[in-house]
């Protein structure tokens, strides 16, 4: 064997999340209580160099926000969600060291919670989260509040910045609320105008289905589930570990770890099980005018042996409908056992959504440290290329 | 608040995967290539005093291997899998100190897969790794081949001889192939009986129609997807971690690290995307004989929030169907481009009920990994104990 | 072999350190530039139900600051450096979600430093943090000031919260300041009042002679090097992993890792090279009252194999001499070399004595990440036992 | 401010050692028992394409082995060491994917040590391994046995491999016997041809002595401690993270993790301690024609503010005496208590020059984790440079 080698470094897309990190590269630890003092985070492993407009942050936190156009039945909670940066940027760029950011909580009214303090609601972590800790902060759901996801919008929207910067883009849309699903698949979608769109659904018909559905549910005091499709363009091909931590397996944890995630698909997955090998392997197109290998319908969802392809990555993320009803529902009381009543707060009718910017937030993070690691490998010549085979 | 306090040691359960080390305090790093000399694996973390029986590890392997009852197109690579184990246990009992254990690679067939040096078979990942690593071992798919799970089966025995001493129990079954599901929830099956089973399905007329379209894929040269139903027993109440790290997502990031998985689920899954919160929302059913606060149905799927609840965790997996099919396909090659051509090597028709053991053994280990966590807690009551609140 | 068997977990000491976090189990994330808007950090995986009293954190913030007694020379910077709680107390107690906290920069004068952008003091991180990162930010250091330890201070406090519920103590004192020492070992100074005496050093006369020296180094605009002793009270036997991840591994990385630190010795440290192991060798003295297997003179400095004995663990770390002068040195300019130049900015003489606290601070984080993981091990008795070796 | 910005990734030299997993970029994880069936390991993360020659690896086997030339006193244990590979390199170069290998023990002689389970020998890890786990292997040590060294040389050589093909050279040689020092700084022997010298020793006077000092020890019995200098050269400017993983962090715990190391120390050490700033700063010397920036004497040893400076890394290891001495001493038997016994076994008289290619290897291993993380920063132009500030 006489030909050339090159050394070529292991992309090292290693680790995940530990605790309240997320991420091994590119790290995002957060904090906060739904009615503490405040929420952030620190994002530690952000390149320097990187443009950073607080305005385009903001911007990304106005989507997570209630009373979106349409969001028929969002919470009346109303918070700035103002991030202050407190380190890690000077002069607009990033410095390389960690970054952290603050939102204060302002409005948070704790009254219509300190009752729940030895109550149980059903499908809520109020007695794991008693039996994990020995106790909770039961304002608003303390630590398990969807009020988290504000600090994974801010941390995904520096991810993002720094993807800008290597021509990678993450979206993410409604795709199905309740039984309305989008009639086809992503591809035929504008994705870089989602956030125009009412429900965050780019079917104008499906939007208007699911915009009923929720009404319905709303005057019901009932909520609703549904699924949210994330694309990933842009991510070189090569990233990704192959055995146990597949870029599949990432992406999953990322997906399942947001509040009420209940599942999650990459390709054609579920469907794929009642296929055939002969409809479901991707025949090779042709090598594209960039270099990249295509297929014809790219079934495998941008991923093969757990390795980027190259090709669009697009998964699938069920939420279940949230669990806070607008009527009298059973909790259980620790000393009094089971009891009838209709919980206080302030809840959306169903979080999908909300959930979109906050899946596009994820899969930011997760694509940041696999690009992190991805860079790592040398470059095709230069310094490290190792001598034609002795 | 005059109640007394107990001091109470945050779960650990903190952290998953880096490249080929699976889980991080209960910690399984695996090694080999399909036709290079061995493969096998290392664990650490495995507590000390545990009774290691090497007749039940050659069990499970067993269930692995090819040519089981019932399993039609079975590839005919014939390996003992014999689990030699080379350190950390001593007189029948682990030391506490890393196990490692080694199976030779004997039946290797390598002369049948040189030619593939230069080609890329659809939805393999032979492009993929040549992309991330500059090269690859093309014999059996090298590293990336189904071979590499035979570690993870003997990495998953080790754990359950650990989840034995603590009354956990891990159960897996071939739920669907094809188009063929077992008609009845997982709670109908004597799920200790699975693999007396064909297929390892345990709904006997589901078993004989998946035979069936076995038979006609083998026949037609074609391969078939299908999926893994999980069960987890006997799991404490607050295990896991509420934030990134949640159970489901460790369980996620586990079963997308299986080779072919292509999607996963907990409790309802992806229905649970079309349900109203009426319906998904689970009723408290009381506390049962063992102090464990139950629900009617848990459609939650025994986590809440993130944390177990002490129910069974129950989940699903997607598999795709083989790529390597019985007929000509189109392969690319690096020079040539396009050209159809069969590919030799042996290979199954369906990958789910060898898939099975395999998905048993990942949860396994998962599970170890978050029960060495909840450990950490301290007992309710003793030394750490704090004294009542001032 | 008839006895009766113990399932015994691992004590998963396991892991360290990662850019900006330090720890695993007991995990402690810092931010902040000295110059910034605030510094500050998150410490993730700190037990439930820990007592954490503010003004205890504010007394030990109180040590680090400059213009502690006889501390001549010291930087005229004033930060009240008063530590706001963000999240993870509740009611004064700990919930087991992470305990962010942050201190404002007030005093930072900015001006003082702009012009040092292009040039490279000697014996600094200036020129390596360009390197690394491509530019810094100048002002007073940026993020390698020893502002950062305010930080480490800060989540000290925090981890001795929590180790006074397990009854370890950590202490240390300035032991050495350029050629003055302390004239006995540890055990002859009443470490519990450290803090009462001049420049921390529980000797009076090698006390006095430091601060003779301080004022004879601050005279001739010069600065000086010295010691900082450590000692840990109270560690169960037990704690640390006896390969690669050994207690003294931990302590010398979390040591080095402190400004300044050249250098780390455990027990007789380089002195045990010179001797014998007749010498050296730790005679047993027998069990104490506590059922402690003790030694004569506990020479290993209270580990063996990197496994804690029981015994006291004592260490020590060298720190070089602060290396901006009082007096001109050769800066070196990007564009034009060498020049010889006066450093503005407001610095000590000898950076020991504000070291004290931050080695105990760096100690009580080892120690807490280690006593985690040594408490998920099973206790002597109870459901985890395994019967009598077959 | 108007000038370019150039993107530069933060390099992500994080992260350490977990339990019997040292490093995490190139991550080595060992196994095995001094009289178990064979010791070996796993190395992870190894880029593709690094030629790899099984003659070298023994070679470097060879230097740590027993009855090397001078080495009175020397263990009578002989093993070949010989190394088997069982994945990860094919046609004599790695596939990136990990590299497994093993050493079969076959001079073990038990019996040796059978007696000696319930007793504990001074300054030796009996009791704590006991104590840890509950039991051990009492014989030869067990995985606390020196044995365990062998898996680190043979890593280490594979990381020598790595560092080959980028420039890094790593030294180390006996410094230090009992009171016999070396006279001169590491600069004035011949680094590349230390192995050829008796002891490890470059300086033959002193290597005489040391000679002597062995001899004497022998015929009384005794053994004696002493130091081994590690110098490491060619590492590119800027390894290495500011705060707590400093490069100075991660080679202090890689060095107090080898057996009997009982100090660290980089640059002046401890030394240091006693010097004023105005002789310890390193003056400019100007930029060399490599384009590294030179101080005078390199007194900081080679790192700045946790980051490589380009020049030499150097530093020092203190090593105690072995505590198997070769007449009486007092065991404590678990039901007898102390009693005066001789130890059986086969024993060094010095550890000092086995330790030498392991504290090689050691530094080899932490180098190539570093520079692995370097390599993820951006080349100085291309792709990710970002445009001007705006």
């Amino acid at each position: 064997m006489g030909r050339a080698f090159l050394l070529r470094l292991v992309g090292r897309e290693d680790g995940t999340t530990v605790m309240n990190t997320f991420g091994r590269s590119f790290r995002f630890t957060s904090f906060g209580e739904s009615h503490g003092a405040a929420i952030g985070g620190v994002v530690d492993g952000m390149p320097a160099g990187v443009p950073v407009d607080p305005a385009y942050v903001q911007r990304l936190m106005a989507r997570r926000r209630p009373g979106q156009p349409g969001m028929t039945g969002a919470s009346a909670r109303q918070e700035a969600d103002e991030v202050r940066f407190l380190s890690g940027i000077y002069e607009g760029r990033t410095l390389g060291t960690p970054v952290a950011f603050v939102m204060e909580n302002r409005d948070a009214r704790s009254a219509d919670y300190a009752a729940m303090a030895d109550s149980y609601r059903p499908s809520h972590a109020d007695d794991t989260y008693d039996a994990k800790y020995g106790w909770r902060d039961a304002r608003g759901g303390g630590r398990a509040s969807a009020r988290e996801t504000a600090a994974r919008v801010a941390a995904g929207a520096l991810a993002q910045c720094f993807l800008e910067t290597a021509g990678v883009k993450v979206y993410a849309y409604t795709e199905q609320i309740g039984a309305v699903r989008c009639g086809a698949p992503y591809a035929a979608y504008d994705l870089a105008r989602v956030y125009d769109a009412p429900l965050y659904c780019p079917a104008p018909d499906a939007a208007a289905a699911m915009e009923a559905e929720l009404k319905r549910c709303a005057a019901e005091g009932d909520t609703v589930g549904g699924c949210v499709r994330g694309v990933i363009r842009g991510l070189p091909k090569g990233c990704g570990e192959p055995v146990y931590d597949k870029l599949t397996a990432r992406l999953a944890a990322a997906m399942m770890g947001i509040n009420a995630a209940r599942g999650f698909e990459v390709g054609m997955g579920f469907e794929a099980a009642a296929m055939h090998g002969s409809e479901h392997n991707d025949a090779w197109a042709g090598v594209d005018a960039q270099g990249v290998l295509r297929t014809e319908c790219n079934l495998c969802g941008g991923v093969r042996g757990g390795i980027s392809t190259g090709e669009d990555i697009w998964f699938r993320v069920a939420f279940k409908p949230i669990a806070t009803l607008g009527r009298p529902v059973g909790l259980w009381h620790k000393q009094e056992g089971l009891r009838a009543q209709t919980v206080g707060g302030r809840h959306d009718v169903c979080c999908v959504p909300r959930a979109v910017p906050v899946v596009e937030a994820m899969a930011a993070l997760t694509v940041a440290d696999l690009l992190l690691a991805y860079r790592s490998r040398l470059p095709e010549t230069g310094g490290g290329t190792v001598p034609a085979h002795r």
